[in-house]
């Protein structure tokens, strides 16, 4: 009895210090189960808001919102689906404002939105789910970036790393995309899991991911003081181009050093490869692009260069394509159907085969999301270094 | 301006696949800086809602939500304090919803409730700060668990772990609270950025910390299927003795023989430390006093035990007074005078006294909050080893 009380004590503690202040809620709620996955792959996510009018749930797999229904407890609810099998970001509108799922701890880490995951399970565990293999272990590492400012570095280690102190390995940049941090291949992307499964399997060489953040100056602003991140929705052509370099330069020369110095790597360019998503896949191509001798291994998902700027910035790649196509051993270029970069990304592809410079391409259904990348990084972890 | 369109695109997709159903909100909205901490400690945060009708900040080094004020663009903003330097939870109040700050990457894991972290940075850089210091890593592993689940520690190595190979270290368990997750003492306590700067100063010795999920019976739930987490606030008895026996057999019998295998441990009672928050702490005094052969330095950080559960489960720590005391090299307990759990946890102590069991206290300001239990860990992570 003691022991209920001071728990109820406890949840009244958490419910009072955050949710307290929320019209219409009362101090203790029932506890509220969300997502709630069924064995069918249906799911029911649940949200409480007695005082709300309208609750709706935004998921990336429903075309438009879901109405939700209110029970006598003040919990919404929907029941959706069966759902495809895949981790999808959703989030609840809320009388119009979006809302985590509170009951959820699995989450999409970005700059500029908030938005929780929900995991569909697989009939057998799909190659980004938790699986009975052995796991490597994932690290933040903490690095001298630029300008004085310090970064950070989530780095995928493959199962055995820290026992096999004798073996070398190759090394995989893979950058995240606009608004993304350096966790979203982590957290959203599943780069441990994934290649977890397949090294398990015997189709990936064991290797380490370095995941690194694209957006340097927001870095900078953070830690300097005084400087705002530029809005993105507002950079000048100008600007764009610093951008580029800043993270360039942060990679060539503080990550990749640091990475080489503090973990058992493989040095050179053929066991160094280099792959991101959306701004990261044009960090990538800027960076490959700009030093070919660096890196053999290159892997555009959902991004592109145009035409204006490999005349401007990268001539040599495509005047000499067959200098090009024997430094590649993988350049590798993705894109979904309906992915609003899909027919500027084409446009690229068109312009690379006019030029004879070789490419591997898959082209997907879906669009501009985090399930195609997944998609990308699974077709393209098995070719890395073999 | 190839590129500003293509940035144009790049943030209408972002906003229209997560915003644009929001009632009333503006497809591609200003880019919004919050929190904007200033140099006097003054904080402006800001919020993006041109329907809401009231949005309130909801932060915990206010006493009562502060009212914010819509501007012309429909940015809710407010500008409050100056604030005294600590790391603190806050959210917004949206028409009585409770939100994150969708333009603040940094945030609280918390399986309940979501709250974004503001960091008032001091005149000099306060220990938990990044600090220009040697930086230790935190890695996630993935580990057997209970009943054929893995289960992810937090780990944090010193400085140098990985060039050191021949040096082996002390190791800190160390738990989080009530529906906190394995992420919490990284991402709230700060545990690394406390230990670098202690272990730099010559204050702490450098040692592991191992930052556990204290909640078994979720995970479980989470990975076999079919079982509903237990309603903490509806709990029995028994169940929350069983609860107790998950986290203890778990950390005994999975984490410890794990972390001892996988790291460069020094083994051994003298060399294993104990500790948590509010639940944490409890199973912190319940896993050290079942095991007293296994911890001789424990911390209870808000939190305590019963004198009826004393009397039920550990007679022999205070019926032989004599014997605990020469086993535990440190046995401390803080807590809060503003804390909800200040009465019983100054009663524990009182108890101990009685019966001539010492320990060490520190009594602080303040509340059952993370910016105590900071205080509690710098002043431990001190004394632990030494």
């Amino acid at each position: 009895m003691f022991k209920r009380l001071l728990s109820l004590l406890l949840m009244n503690s958490v419910i009072l210090s955050f949710c307290g202040s929320v019209a219409g809620q009362p101090p203790r709620g029932p506890l509220v189960i969300s997502p709630d996955i069924h064995a069918d792959k249906s799911v029911t996510f649940r949200y409480l808001a007695p005082a709300a009018k309208e609750v709706k749930l935004s998921a990336q797999f429903e075309k438009a919102p879901v109405p939700m229904v209110k029970d006598s407890s003040g919990i919404w609810r929907v029941r959706v689906g069966p759902v495809s099998p895949d981790i999808y970001p959703y989030s609840f509108l809320v009388d119009g404002i979006t809302v985590m799922d509170p009951a959820n701890v699995s989450f999409f880490p970005n700059e500029r939105f908030k938005a929780s995951l929900v995991d569909i399970p697989g009939d057998t565990a799909l190659i980004h789910s938790l699986r009975d293999v052995p796991h490597g272990a994932v690290t933040y590492e903490y690095y001298p970036s630029l300008a004085g400012t310090t970064g950070t570095l989530v780095i995928y280690t493959p199962p055995g790393y820290d026992k096999q102190t004798a073996v070398h390995f190759p090394v995989y940049y893979l950058i995240s995309g606009t608004t993304d941090t350096e966790e979203t291949w982590f957290k959203v992307g599943r780069a441990n899991f994934i290649l977890d499964n397949l090294i398990a399997a015997g189709k990936a060489k064991p290797m380490i991911v370095v995941m690194p953040y694209g957006n340097i100056e927001a870095r900078m602003a953070e830690q300097k003081g005084g400087i705002k991140p530029a809005d993105p929705s507002n950079r000048e052509g100008a600007d764009a181009i610093v951008r580029a370099k800043n993270f360039e330069n942060d990679l060539m020369k503080q990550v990749i050093p640091y990475v080489e110095s503090n973990y058992r790597t493989i040095p050179g360019r053929n066991n160094r490869a280099i792959g991101g998503f959306s701004r990261g896949g044009g960090q990538t191509l800027r960076t490959a692009f700009g030093n070919l001798d660096q890196f053999a291994w290159v892997c555009s998902y959902a991004s592109y260069l145009s035409t204006p700027e490999m005349e401007r910035s990268f001539p040599s790649i495509y005047e000499t394509p067959d200098n090009t196509n024997r430094m590649l051993k993988l350049f590798w270029i993705s894109v979904g159907t309906d992915d609003f970069l899909y027919k500027p990304t084409i446009g690229f592809m068109d312009f690379l085969r006019s030029k004879n410079v070789r490419f591997n391409s898959l082209i997907t259904d879906g669009g501009h999301t985090w399930m195609n990348t997944r998609k990308y990084l699974i077709a393209t972890a098995q070719l890395l270094f073999q």
